[in-house]
């Protein structure tokens, strides 16, 4: 079968206000509930937006694992993905700070369940830290437009 | 009041395997479920890991929308917010391409219900553009580490 162009997609989210920390978050058919807990502003109803950053950080990378995986003919039977992130909110608060707003570093900690040796898991490795897209808009600048309107 | 210093917070998420493209990951104590659609190898049961990064700046957005109209002393009545992104998908499907993994571009376009005026408004986009964790994340190089084990 001959390999189909792909064409570039535009993904689409829109909110409605459910209250000054709260959003409903429309993502095609699927609602996405984002809020702070209550230490940061918030009414503790769902995670918060950097903690979705993080969910699709790992969401992004299960993804890449097990179509990785596939392609290096091994198997993965099981994947477990932990992800932190340190940050300072001062700069968010208002407060005078040198620190950045968002993440300061962000850790991915795989642990996989396969027989698959060490040098095949480091090529794994490699690939996917190549083709993540979340990853590659963490590492490196994206171009974000704000406009009212 | 003094005002208390703030403490670096350390968030944190873990996944477990649902299926190769379907993760369930934890979040204190709610779970997020990251899926692909259909045609990008996926059993869409919930949004994408990409999409989530939308809804992640979305949220931060409108909670800095709501808490800088109050530092600046005008009403938000109301407030949608429409975020998208455009992304080629054929690094991801390790086809080759000159174009990035992630995000080419993102558009944010916030539509308050409010009475201040524009350049009250401009002041405003700019403070929270400046404060948002999630929107620095983007602009900005954030060093990841992933490791096995």
């Amino acid at each position: 079968m001959e390999q189909m162009a792909i064409q570039k997609i535009d993904f689409k989210v829109q909110s409605e206000s459910n209250s000054s920390s709260k959003s409903e978050i429309s993502v095609r058919d699927f609602k996405v509930i984002v809020d702070e807990p209550e230490q940061l502003g918030g009414t503790n109803h769902a995670p918060n937006p950097v903690e979705y950053i993080l969910c699709g950080l790992t969401g992004c990378v299960h993804i890449l694992a097990y179509k990785v995986a596939k392609e290096l003919n091994f198997e993965l039977q099981d994947l477990k993905i932990h992800v932190s992130g340190e940050l300072n909110p001062e700069k968010l608060f208002g407060m005078p700070t040198d620190d950045r707003a968002g993440y300061q570093n962000i850790h991915v900690k795989l642990n996989p369940i396969t027989n698959a040796n060490e040098d095949l898991l480091k090529k794994w490795l490699e690939i996917m830290a190549e083709r993540s897209p979340v990853l590659d808009n963490l590492l490196n600048p994206t171009t974000v437009s704000i406009t009212i309107g």
